[in-house]
């Protein structure tokens, strides 16, 4: 296993929110993520949730704005925050847009050229990256879930909807829901798979909406935000009502809340964070 | 009075976190300020807590990174969080150093060319801005107080100190406390108010410790926080013990806190600052 460089480390409720630089093998460059250690490591190992945060992140964002590190720390839940995409791989191009390359990797492994070395963010976060904290932090084994916002969320989605029993639960703030149908999505599909035409099933392999009507595992137990005044939910990005309707559909239940008045921003997440921990905690400490 | 223009509007646990530009008389520039408006302005006044920022900060870091507006929701009290300097004056020298100039305002008023016609924060914060408040939104007369961090923690105690009763009380986390004695003081001091050889009297003028000794006014029920492992406090920048001393020889309350483990961060804010809003409400609500 590669060693992690500790890059900063903060005290904060009681726990340490450290920052930890490693060389991720999946991604080929080097990588840093962010980790909550709540007090109860000290007595043991405790459970992990993976944030998956949106477009243009780093692992800074969650870290600094979401004031998740309270509740993991009431609650004894490890909090870990990872990188959006591979950066600094001097790929033609991958610096060009906000929404592609660096910033944007859509947590999907891309098969499609110059990306595909690289651009592997899905076995980052589903393989690489679990097996680096279990091997260095206090883990409970099996005792692990994913959430995300945006990009993040959809993130979140499809690496539970993809991997039945792999995480307790999961859930999301504004997930792009349905990104074959949306403009994020289809930009970086193509970018990252190749066109609809020739892939669709690619497509549908990535689309938590798509994957939902598959979904054949364990019971998952889905919760969603969604501000009413976000801008990208008018904007047709997000669809959350698509997967909530497929989720219907194949019967796993699926909480969509509207909330009324929030936006897509951190001001959003961090007052609805509680709630998503607390949701995590009835399936982790179970 | 002149007019105020929103430059942001975020909903956050079921009150507003916005931002405003404003051409300021006492600084000759346009300035940002924060403002958080909980729920309860809807039913009517409420009493507003002004927050001073440190070395280097804009009105944007205690609204992204302190967490302070789930507990001003709770307890039904307004934030102000106003910037650290005046900008874009042009002043030879004003952008050279991150501890002097922009962003390092000092919350005093410059008598000391070329600064003295605009480095007028304390003035700003004291006189201009609570009156523009108190003009455009739902605060209740006479009930506020103030605090802040490191440069803006010596801020939050001047003020308080130097206007008996103008504040209902005080705190403050990692403040510079006796600005006189330690190198951030002096350089500031020396840049904006002269050498303290012609100015010592001066100089004493805006020095936390200094004004304690004859603070003459109502109680003033003083909080601070202290990180045991900040790098600044072992640097000497900030010297809470002389201020303890000076407060206890004068007969004033100061409860100072020493926390282990925590640092100069918004990581050890936002986990006391629940602790100081409350300190502040039981004199603001009563």
């Amino acid at each position: 296993m590669p060693d992690i460089i500790e890059v900063s480390s903060n005290k904060i409720f009681s726990g340490w929110q450290k920052v930890y630089l490693h060389e991720s093998y999946e991604l080929g460059c080097k990588m840093n993520f962010g980790i909550f250690l709540p007090p109860q490591v000290e007595e043991g190992p405790q459970p992990v949730i993976y944030w998956l945060s949106g477009l243009t992140c780093t692992e800074a964002n969650f870290i600094q704005k979401a004031g998740a590190q309270k509740y993991a720390s009431e609650q004894g839940v490890i909090l870990v925050a990872p990188d959006t995409s591979p950066r600094n791989l001097n790929i033609l191009g991958e610096d060009d847009d906000w929404d592609f390359g660096t910033g944007a990797g859509f947590y999907i492994d891309a098969t499609n050229e110059p990306w595909k070395k690289n651009y592997r963010m899905y076995s980052y976060i589903t393989k690489e990256l679990p097996a680096l904290i279990n091997e260095k932090f206090p883990v409970l084994p099996y005792k692990q879930s994913i959430m995300g916002h945006s990009m993040g969320g959809h993130g979140a989605l499809i690496c539970a909807l993809k991997n039945p029993g792999l995480y307790k639960t999961v859930s999301a703030f504004a997930p792009i829901s349905n990104p074959v149908l949306c403009p994020w999505g289809k930009k970086a599909f193509t970018g990252y798979l190749g066109g609809l035409e020739t892939n669709v099933e690619t497509w549908k392999d990535w689309d938590a909406t798509e994957l939902v009507k598959k979904y054949n595992g364990p019971p998952l137990d889905i919760l969603i935000d969604q501000g009413k005044e976000d801008k990208f939910l008018k904007d047709g990005q997000l669809l959350p009502e698509n997967l909530l309707s497929a989720a219907k559909d194949a019967g796993l239940p699926l909480v969509l809340r509207f909330q009324e008045g929030y936006d897509h921003s951190y001001f959003f997440i961090s007052t609805f964070i509680e709630d998503h921990i607390k949701h995590h905690v009835k399936y982790l400490k179970c």
